[in-house]
């Protein structure tokens, strides 16, 4: 059995007119957005044209399928809202292989006792600083974080939401109970550059990674960078490009092919070209799979970063921003997600998925399950995000016979 | 024969009282200000007391001293402005240095034709950009520079100067002709650490550090800090951070015990803790005190930048902001500080001056010396900028007799 890639693709490039922008090419449906809405409507039109029921949630999550959710339903999806200038695949292509997956059920007569769902999540990309959508889904949301949040440019969840109709505090009554859950797969693009690069069809994704940031401060001492000898410095940024050295063995030796550490932000004081920097403040980004890799990372870090501070004479201090755990998706899931693309025959690789997805707050409440295909070039976030149709056909093709292994 | 330091002490004391501020204990006489109109003529009248003629020149630079100026003069000096906040002795510690020396000289009837004179230059802070007293002397000014020079404020040189009473056009008439001058000496408290550190009491300086600043471009890729995995980035942080790594040996293979090289400021794009830099933006500055190793180091900086761009798949490009050749002081005026530092038999050593100084642009027109002594923690340009009494006059004790050496 396979999808219908044609008909697939002219429901995305349908969808991809809304909020396109005819500037910069980009896709702009930002959280609660009128394009945002209105892709939401759009959905609700196409789904019920194809014979589904459909429902908007108090989130403004969309679902659409056919069965009453009286039994544990499988239910498949990803988001509709996406970033500023964003690409057309970023969640678009899980909500609509969704809806492609049913169809071709429906098409070949599969009947089962389970319902099969679609939803199209609110809110994923975090204007409002969480995922909305699925936190809802997943239970995990609070009035005062729902009155409170606001996004970069000041505007309250609740306004933007009233503004569309909705009523913030109605998210509250979008969780879903564990029991109505059979399972969640989500189809999304890698947004990264391992399939493209290794030249897969297919990544099983098996969680997404954990992640901790530091903001980390070294104090040194602001010299006249003509009058202070080299070796009587205590040159903040030259301690900082010591530990910048350090990451390539800091992975080697308490991390995995998984583990990622990026510095990200720098600030040098007194940043003056003719002024040797007296303190460095930057970020430390470090991922893995494994909470107790993390911590071994975390914790050679702080050695490095102490033993550098007492060679270039400087202060070391650092503040944990923050510290997520890995969200591992389901074994049970994954195994069987593996098993679907082995029989299909299409080339892949299990992978961890180092940016965040609406899998990892369902998978809190039900067996959830993560598929990706190749981005070009890794490119995500910008009107240049591309995957290959013969790629989306296949990734689609292992939606539908994972959510087909699941029926019984 | 010995200054008399008491007298010095009391002189410095006493102009540290124009233009200190009470909250942050720091002097404020930026050029042209009022505070430092107020200490040239708290100068002229100290000068006058002491039975000296004087004068001040179209720059605004203040002159004192016995005799007609009609034989090659012997001019001590330095400046009598001040950074905001700066410390009691940068600069005016050459200039009371300068009177005392008169005053030991007369004190102890050295009678010579040789006219003997201070001077305290104006605006060599470079509140407008430039070394204005200095340059005035030796006719390094230009009508369109004078007219158009402006501070970090926007206030143009001209208007600073007119209220005070000056006209900025009168400043290319305050150039001295080369066969006026038989030498230029200057006392100056180091600005930097070595003679602290090294426990010396005297620094014979060979010259004035060329220097070089280049504004470097590293552009990469900027990915998403979780998708890609480290072995696929273009980091430009990690570029830099490379660099960082390599100007120890960079110093070792092609500098010498004088170079310098300094990255102060750093900028990276996006500048967000979760992305890859994309791009790094960062200025390297070089010192030495030859220019052909500046050119070695120059490009040994090159081929090291193009290496690691290479490596990291980044793009490479500065742009080579300045490039200013070293100011050798007379080497025969140097040997002669020496000889007197050693019959005096203070502790020294020969070094190049890191910081700029009035001294180089005396050298252009005279055999130009400079005489260092130690700033307490190599601190200059602050409130907490100190020298010790001791060395004080021992500095000005070899400013005597270097003065002496060259009255014949």
């Amino acid at each position: 059995m396979q999808v219908n890639c044609e008909r697939l693709k002219a429901n995305l490039i349908e969808l991809s007119k809304i909020g396109y922008n005819e500037d910069d090419r980009g896709i702009y449906r930002p959280g609660y957005s009128d394009a945002d809405m209105e892709s939401r409507k759009w959905l609700q039109e196409k789904a019920k044209d194809a014979g589904y029921d459909t429902y908007m949630d108090g989130a403004g999550n969309v679902f659409f399928g056919r069965g009453e959710l009286t039994k544990p339903a499988v239910l498949m999806g990803s988001h509709i809202d996406s970033v500023p200038a964003g690409g057309i695949f970023d969640g678009s292509l899980g909500v609509l292989a969704a809806l492609e997956v049913m169809q071709t059920l429906d098409e070949n007569q599969v009947v089962t006792e389970t319902p099969v769902w679609g939803v199209a999540t609110a809110e994923e990309e975090g204007r409002f600083g969480g995922m909305l959508g699925a936190q809802a889904i997943s239970g995990k949301l609070n009035p005062d974080w729902l009155m409170s949040a606001h996004d970069a440019d000041g505007v309250y969840l609740k306004d933007a939401m009233a503004a569309q109709g909705l009523n913030a505090m109605d998210a509250l009554d979008a969780a879903w109970r564990p029991e109505q859950l059979k399972a969640y797969l989500e189809l999304h693009i890698e947004q990264g550059p391992v399939l493209f690069q290794e030249n897969l069809q297919i990544g099983v994704v098996e969680g997404i990674s954990g992640v901790f940031k530091w903001i980390v401060h070294l104090k040194g001492k602001a010299d006249h960078a003509g009058t202070a000898p080299m070796d009587m410095r205590s040159d903040a940024f030259m301690g900082l490009a010591d530990f910048a050295h350090e990451i390539e063995r800091i992975i080697a030796e308490n991390g995995t092919d998984k583990t990622r550490i990026t510095v990200g932000k720098v600030e040098l004081k007194p940043g003056n070209p003719h002024t040797v920097p007296g303190e460095a403040i930057f970020t430390i980004v470090g991922r893995d799979m494994d909470e107790d890799v993390m911590k071994e990372v975390a914790n050679a870090c702080r050695k490095a970063l102490s033993a550098i501070a007492r060679k270039h004479r400087l202060m070391f201090e650092y503040e944990q921003a923050s510290w997520l755990a890995p969200k591992p998706c389901s074994k049970k899931l994954t195994k069987v997600i593996e098993e679907q693309v082995k029989a299909l025959g299409y080339s892949y690789q299990r992978m961890p998925s180092g940016a965040g997805h609406d899998t990892q707050f369902l998978s809190e409440i039900t067996d959830a399950g993560l598929i990706f295909i190749p981005s070009v070039g890794g490119v995500s976030h910008a009107p240049d995000e591309w995957s290959h149709w013969h790629d989306i056909e296949a990734g689609t093709n292992v939606l539908l016979h994972s959510v087909m292994a699941n029926l019984t």
